[in-house]
């Protein structure tokens, strides 16, 4: 009886192809956080329900996976890696430098209905700074997240920034702040279900009236300081929050990024923690997308565990879904490109001495591989064509008695007949830096 | 209340230090495996419960974290990377170019009790060959365990070898293969149990006289071909299991590296599907850590999930039992460094000036990092020594006026008052290249 070898819903393979891709882009994301002396962590896949449970808001514990251990423990799958962060910071703050800039790339697990780009084991690339709570922090998560889409390629971005303290003061005024956490998730959906349904929702939680002025804070100006002078003025006045929002926009003009920033007072984010700034990305050519990195400042995150004051402020790249993007608007390369060169195995040739040329050939910091197979030369090309290896070097009896090798370019189809290996291996190099 | 922020047993936080070198090792091997041609896929960390167990024998089968997912669906953490890697192979055969040489770098999930070097997630580095079956493929995985470890800078090293065929004749003459599992399960524990429990073990499974010739048969002679030929000769003479073994020391003595290779007898690996070689390797100055990198031939593995015939071979390193070693060993920088310079934030400077400054830094290839918090410049010069970092830059309200900046050497001391940002530049680099 065989098993048959398939995979859950919402769960992926990844063969090299996409693998190599997927691992070019950490890659290159990391190189970013770590230019800016971010510095990366690791936190259990597992943890107690309790530390991971009720931080989220509702909606993401019903996606949490949960089970017994076989000790009998309440465990749970992380479902992001900022509340194993708070976690973590609450549990190791004295062994840390602060201000502590962390970052994190792994996986995280979500039980919830499989759509476009939207999978149940995904992977969060997260960049942190905690233990300061100002303008320059706020601003340097905001630098990163231009610097990161900027290394990958990607140029046609916006950035949609707001402060929830803002809005707080705001919903004070109009003496609606019972309701906060309601209000901001549902302006937060305005984009999903649209002006009449949110105005619907608004008019329950509160009342017309009330309704409507919420409504009209959340319509963006025609500019940044626009929209910000508006809602400073709605929200009673000039105030830390909207003093920060200034400060931090007269950071990104100086690096000169501004312009790709825009004040959007609808952006609230769903989840409970964040206190203020809060920021989502979009890929202009693809908004339907949704967010690629979004995130915010949470200054209580870590109360849940520690009495001591942990401000944070960080981002979150949603990895799988930017890279379903940049595919669709091929922005990744097509074809990932194989080892340096391959060592066929062909009639006279002897398999010890391919080792030994391979090893030789690695020695110089090139990478080569073996052609481990008994197979028909053509197909040997054809393997090393589909891999994207671009040199052959064939070793029959001939070249083992003369000590020497002959190398073919597959893609030109040249020819350099019983040469010494350290010319084939210049020749390999050459074309390699061109 | 607050939640005590504590993990599970078995389970570890790792922060930046510790983190900062696991991934220095993570991207050697990584390198290494590229060099030969070896390409990185990826699993799902979760698997219907049905397709991973049963593979690996009753003993990890008990230790599997299983349970019914929301969509009461029996579901099982990955307990390696090996049967995750048989069922992808069954799925995606067609998809693939074979000779398949893959390497997958991740963590697995083992609820077995705690010990030195063992933990409940943990890191494997499996590399593997897929479709061929021969002694090129079988030595190729040995030399990359060898690379492997010469790259990680670990030279003093033992590799045990053994032959599951020789063995499986030898127990076929001695009419013992009814037992062949259990009796293998035996002998491998023979470090662990010792010779006369293993004695007495045998005697019950067979009689006292197989018992006596399955202890000569796994005792090793003086030299790997000394053993070879012992074990040829009480398996019934040559067979294509013994040739398989010599062609592999043949090529290992081509490259220069087969006195690192003993020829153990009584190394089985306890896990059901090894068909041919098999290895493990110890660290010569700490042989009771056990086994770090381990595996060998499995030809019918995948046969569990598709009738294709899909021999492989291949070997897996214990990354975080390897790292526990290298660390009692003193085998691991003491100290990883941190930017090659941070801004400091002084009187006089401004936010934005400094983040600007940084950022030219940062295009110019160099690591920057922007001291965020308002703390006194001890306390920043500080920050600057613990994460490693040599030089500070300094731009008060002077150097702004001039156009200038202050670059300070942390560990000479010296200091270079009111340069060029490009200078600054240009001597940060030079150091670096020293």
């Amino acid at each position: 009886m065989l098993i048959e070898p398939k995979i859950l819903k919402g769960f992926r393979d990844f063969l090299p192809e996409k693998q190599i891709k997927r691992k070019n882009i950490i890659n290159i994301l990391e190189n970013t956080f770590t230019s800016f002396g971010f510095q990366t962590i690791d936190t259990p896949t597992l943890e107690y329900k309790e530390v991971l449970l009720g931080k989220g808001g509702g909606e993401t514990d019903k996606q949490v996976y949960t089970f017994k251990d076989n000790g009998k423990r309440e465990v749970a799958m992380r479902f992001d890696l900022t509340v194993p962060f708070a976690r973590f910071m609450a549990a190791h703050i004295n062994e840390l430098i602060l201000p502590f800039k962390r970052y994190h790339i792994d996986k995280v697990w979500r039980g919830e209905n499989t759509q476009r780009g939207r999978y149940r084991e995904f992977i969060q690339c997260d960049f942190d700074i905690v233990g300061v709570d100002n303008a320059s922090a706020d601003f340097e998560i905001l630098q990163l997240m231009h610097s990161s889409f900027k290394a990958i390629g990607v140029e046609n971005i916006k950035f949609k920034v707001n402060h929830r303290g803002i809005f707080n003061n705001f919903l004070t005024k109009i003496e609606a702040s019972d309701k906060a956490v309601e209000i901001m998730r549902t302006v937060d959906k305005i984009g999903k279900i649209g002006k009449d349904k949110v105005l619907e929702i608004l008019t329950d939680l509160t009342n017309s009236d009330s309704a409507g002025e919420i409504l009209d804070y959340i319509e963006p100006e025609a500019g940044f300081l626009q929209t910000l002078d508006k809602i400073t003025v709605m929200s009673g006045g000039k105030s830390e929050a909207s003093d920060r929002l200034y400060e931090v926009y007269e950071y990104l003009k100086v690096i000169g990024i501004e312009d790709l920033f825009t004040l959007d007072p609808s952006i609230t984010r769903g989840l409970d923690y964040y206190t203020g700034i809060v920021y989502e990305t979009f890929l202009k050519d693809l908004p339907e997308l949704g967010s690629v990195c979004s995130g915010g400042r949470y200054n209580n995150l870590a109360s849940i565990y520690t009495k001591k004051n942990i401000p944070g402020v960080g981002s979150s790249i949603g990895l799988d879904r930017l890279m379903a993007g940049l595919e669709e608007l091929g922005l990744i390369e097509k074809k990932v490109p194989g080892s340096d060169v391959i060592v066929l195995n062909i009639e006279g040739s002897s398999v010890s001495h391919n080792h030994f040329i391979a090893s030789v050939i690695r020695d110089s910091g090139l990478s080569c591989e073996v052609y481990l197979a008994d197979k028909k030369i053509g197909n040997q090309f054809g393997f090393a064509d589909k891999k994207g290896i671009s040199f052959a070097i064939l070793c029959g009896s001939d070249e083992i008695d003369a000590d020497k090798v002959t190398l073919k370019n597959i893609n030109t189809r040249e020819n350099f007949n019983k040469i010494n290996l350290g010319e084939a291996i210049d020749i390999i190099r050459k074309s390699r830096e061109q």
